[in-house]
């Protein structure tokens, strides 16, 4: 059988190594971490040194660190915003944050403006309106709450809370090399929000139930590596293979569009358009030739859905069908990108001769 | 430096090396379970084997398993109970069910009974009282929906959902062997519920979110090893220790008070109360002997409070606060035991000859 090839990382990216080594060391703390005996101490201390590290790759400070099951789950806080106040939620956003959008409350009330940094299906960085007066999209009134999904830029692109201007983040441990069900948010100091989850009390109050000892330390293992690598500008090298896989595929497949090609974009992140070849099509052809991609986000139980994010942005359905995503990582290699390449080009010959 | 004796199961059991290797096996799937691609369908098949193993502990068909963060989320779904109906919560429930009790909503609705089956203090088991119209401790209507939190009783005594009368249960994989962090909600085939997180529409649209896939491999191999101990009745030689324990501290220290010990029990708790002595001391001192036992449940963030639990079985409060929980398992020995019953009856006596 020949070598896998996985360029799915937006969907999720491989466990790093020194996150797996996190874990397995911490299955070996017996305790739960609200236990005051000495096993009892010995899982807070692995649980509050992720949260110093989460912390230093996120730029907040260790006590607005909010542990959860991931991104969905902290993207749930958008149900505690106060009654009568509206949840704006940007257009090309994550599902489980369109799934909390909430309109027409109060024409006095506050609102809620839900961001994402990055998309996870074409890579594009998009910076928040911010909270100004000015310039902010949705009417004259500022936001007051911002909340930033940073999911898919954490670790990828430099990024900090304490300077973002955000009330609250998200994020996910498993796109960064994190396990997969565990993740974060971020709440700003002094913000006053209902719990995620009451029970027990853990996390302060914010977020009960006995913390996930060894995904937490395999988040912040992942987030310190991430760290690591992201100052080393190992994301430059990721960055020229993509522009390299893009270019050869322009040169041998002219017709095909790179969605979000002259926007900002996340280094990683190629989302490829073929106008009249299915995304699924693509996917399943890629799969039996061994490559790992994918079409539109990996949720929705494995469902290929038209991609609402590109048809946000202008995509007619049909258009919007038929585009795949290619997402690289720090340990992509080139002899991968080259064999994808290959493969991909020849497909698409295929399907230009079928169609012709 | 003298081996430690984990004395405190209750909180959070020790890992069972079947689930440990699941967990570790787990995490070399690559893919995320909502991907169509084959690390994709790799990670899909180990989230659905553990869902068979889950199933089969707990009497209930796989489909009606929806995993999630640990038995505090699930006992969120009681948030997703119709308005207008009230959630009656059993006085002696945990923290995390207590947190949803929902009173004087509407004479005309419907109600929603959470009982704790197990309690985690005392060890304490207590039949609901069922749906039936007579005998209904919380007046003549029958409840609309009973939640059993088996948290406590999964894998230490026989369960069978499907037997229960239940229409929904909570379990948490730590307290029978399985990783923290994980657990289920089963929901009874045909119950219609809102869900418990929103987003891309995971676990039949149950519960969104990327699975806990290494977290969840470790539940369904700790679920599957539970069951081949209850079978092979390994719970009673966890009896016989207990019972061991408490012939032994009575005859030493006669005044000990051992709550529940007339009613049915968990084989492997033991509550002693000893007027007097706060339990918050008995266990510091415990720790600095060697042995982790507890007072009052794990949670609140390490803090030591008088029993809610001891409280609503008619204890005063100072009562309520003199008393330990010493829990144990599978693998606890009895020189173990041995070794606890002398350090806790020579700091009982230094504490008698203080008291006098």
């Amino acid at each position: 059988m020949t070598e896998r090839v996985y360029l799915d990382w937006n969907a999720t990216a491989p466990l790093r190594p020194e996150a797996r080594a996190a874990v397995v060391a911490a299955m070996d703390a017996v305790g739960n971490p609200s236990s005051v005996h000495a096993e009892g101490r010995a899982a807070r201390a692995i649980v509050e040194r992720a949260r110093d590290q989460v912390a230093a790759l996120l730029g907040c400070r260790p006590g607005e660190v909010v542990f959860t099951s991931g991104a969905t789950e902290a993207a749930g806080m958008l149900e505690m915003v106060p009654e009568g106040h509206d949840v704006y939620v940007q257009d090309t956003a994550h599902d489980c944050l369109m799934a909390h959008v909430r309109m027409g409350g109060a024409a006095e009330g506050g609102h809620t403006l839900a961001w994402g940094l990055a998309n996870g299906e074409t890579g594009v960085i998009a910076e928040p309106p911010g909270k100004a007066e000015d310039g902010y999209p949705f009417g004259a009134r500022r936001a007051d709450w911002l909340l930033l999904d940073v999911a898919q830029a954490a670790g990828r692109i430099p990024f900090a809370f304490s300077w973002s201007g955000a009330d609250l983040a998200i994020v996910s441990a498993h796109k960064l090399g994190g396990p997969k069900g565990v993740g974060a948010l971020i709440v700003r100091d002094g913000l006053d929000i209902a719990p995620l989850q009451t029970g027990g009390g853990q996390e302060k109050g914010r977020r009960s139930g006995t913390e996930n000892v060894a995904g937490i330390a395999g988040f912040g293992a992942a987030a310190e590596a991430a760290l690591r690598d992201l100052d080393a500008g190992v994301w430059a090298g990721v960055a020229e293979l993509r522009d390299g896989l893009e270019a050869r595929i322009a040169a041998a497949a002219p017709e095909t569009i790179f969605v979000g090609r002259g926007a900002p974009r996340l280094p990683n992140t190629s989302c490829l358009l073929t106008r009249g070849w299915k995304g699924e099509t693509q996917v399943m052809q890629m799969d039996l030739a061994g490559f790992a991609v994918s079409a539109g986000s990996a949720c929705s139980s494995g469902k290929v859905r038209t991609s609402r994010v590109l048809s946000a942005m202008g995509y007619d359905d049909a258009a919007a069908g038929s585009a795949i995503r290619v997402s690289l990582g720090p340990t992509t290699r080139q002899e991968e990108i080259d064999g994808f390449a290959s493969a991909w080009i020849e497909a698409e010959a295929r399907f230009r001769a079928r169609a012709a």
